[in-house]
């Protein structure tokens, strides 16, 4: 089969290597049949994550048909229609069973396109199959129902739900990619007084407003800090959500926070940040991060199913997967493009 | 009057002032009865508080009698003995109403021997006395009830309770002074799996097992990060709460909690922290700050006059107000001493 190899920082080829095959009871072959590229994936071309083999498939994110199923697979079969989640879950760990999925002790959690080869391939192997995928619903389309493989439960669990988002509150979201596109939708369901998006684009800036952000700051021209202060009687903000992944922008949520506010990190980091204890050990802060556990895919299906989410708006771009370099490029120059999600296709 | 005066980084004297004199209608001056010294002191001396002018008066702890009260003082009147919480608190801004009185927006907050005059004087002026003061209860002692002011409710609200100790978990207390074992006294009561105080004094590891700590850590000969894996499946602590206020203890700090795991910082902080982003984005974690509200003096009081809590253990030395010099010599000099709280009386 065809798939999308990474070779170490910056480097990746689209080449045929051997099929996956069946390597346990509970894995499913499944045939991809809609893939996308995640910021995270330029996380690991860019070498933030050294502990990725070079060989690696990448991707985590696909709508497929199962190919075939281990014996003790239960939940799915031959024929099946699935969207896979990003996080594999044994589903009888300690975490899997407290719903920390991404946290799974037997060698589940986000290892598609990391620690085993990925979803960007015409074939992948799914372990956990039971626990790792969900039946594609009625009356949705593959491409909207894979904006539930990883996005949307980002940035609603890790930002909005970590963050505590509630009604009346000042919500800012630093960064205005696909994940922070996704908490902007995700807190307008808690009916917040405001929710402000940061980014040093205006072409994502505009995605922004799109998606339900009523006020947008370019921080190249704008100051974030004076803005939000002025907007809250020089408080700042309920709820700060961080969606790039730089020491530089989650030091400037640790100042947008109000005393008593919430910071939830979603950005995926190379580099340490300096947290300044100094000023901040006075200010009744809460600090969050982590990966995403993908519990939420149920509540965002229900969501999706009855129009409240409007997934196809994150859509911008169409390949075939013959031609997932161009998508790559697309993708990787989003400032040029205007690219959010590139939406990968079978032949 | 005589106070103790603050005159810049290492610089203190007990020396003759002026009496303190009612400055709003609901102030309340204090006879000073019984007062303390708290770790704080010890940043302010240090020079970590670089906002507290020279000439202030510290302390910010006490038990006393009301002197006289300004004409919109109702719950307290002359002769009343009270207890004096380290934070002042407005009664009715958006965060005293949210009981986060340690954020007051009307000048209340931490500001006792901060930004005013405080209690190690014979008197002081305690502003917002309605919501600043609790009638002195029966059955209890003054020195006992004195570590109601800021100890108790510190490592109960700011370390219990913010890092949210649950039946069960195994609770990591680095730093065994006053406010160290105080978060030991109240994670013991959440019936942990076991509590683990690390210090680097063997004295102060001592107090820390004959306050409930089952596992005691001296790490400058032992691994702290290497026995608590052993202890939880190689996961890690699921609450663990700094009292110490270093960049290299809130480091540790970081380590040692699981995945999932929350980290509680209480120390008082002169210097930023490297946080490790780029290894913990992924581990769920939750850290916490802030200063003390003391909204848990009234459950104190009632832990404390029901024998649930031995307020009294936290007492080493006694001096007399003249003898200030000498109780901070012995408070400062904890290794040799063997000091936890110094109580200073009134000749």
């Amino acid at each position: 089969m065809k798939a999308l190899i990474y070779h170490g920082p910056g480097m990746k080829t689209w080449e045929d290597v051997a099929d996956p095959e069946i390597h346990e009871d509970t894995d499913a072959i499944i045939r991809v049949d809609t893939t996308t590229i995640c910021g995270t994936d330029l996380h690991i071309l860019k070498g933030d994550t050294p502990e990725v083999a070079k060989g690696r498939i990448l991707g985590h994110e696909a709508i497929g048909t199962v190919e075939r199923v281990g014996a003790q697979v239960k939940n799915i079969a031959a024929g099946d229609r699935v969207l896979v989640s990003c996080v594999s879950a044994c589903g009888h760990c300690r975490y899997c069973r407290e719903a920390r999925f991404g946290q799974c002790l037997n060698g589940g959690g986000w290892i598609l396109g990391y620690m085993i080869d990925g979803t960007q391939a015409e074939y992948v192997r799914i372990p956990f199959a039971d626990n790792s995928t969900y039946l594609v619903p009625e009356g949705v389309t593959d491409e909207e129902l894979l904006m539930l493989s990883d996005i949307l439960p980002t940035g609603y669990e890790v930002g909005v739900l970590s963050g505590k988002v509630t009604p009346g509150d000042t919500v800012v979201i630093v960064g205005a990619g696909p994940v922070g596109l996704s908490a902007i939708t995700g807190s307008r369901m808690y009916s917040p007084s405001h929710v402000i998006a940061v980014d040093m684009s205006d072409r994502r800036l505009e995605a922004a407003k799109a998606f339900g952000a009523d006020i947008t700051i370019n921080n190249t021209r704008e100051d974030p800090l004076a803005i939000v202060k002025d907007l809250t009687d020089q408080l700042g903000a309920d709820v700060v959500i961080e969606a790039v992944g730089t020491p530089a922008t989650f030091e400037l949520c640790t100042q947008l926070a109000r005393p008593g506010g919430h910071i939830a990190n979603i950005g995926v980091h190379g580099a340490p940040a300096t947290l300044h204890l100094e000023s901040l050990w006075i200010r009744d802060l809460t600090i969050t991060m982590g990966l995403v556990d993908t519990f939420s895919i149920p509540t965002l299906l229900r969501l999706l199913t009855t129009k409240q989410i409007d997934a196809g708006a994150f859509i911008t771009h169409h390949f075939k997967m013959n031609d997932i370099m161009a998508a790559y490029d697309a993708f990787q120059n989003a400032a040029d493009t205007g690219a959010l999600k590139v939406v990968i296709t079978r032949q």
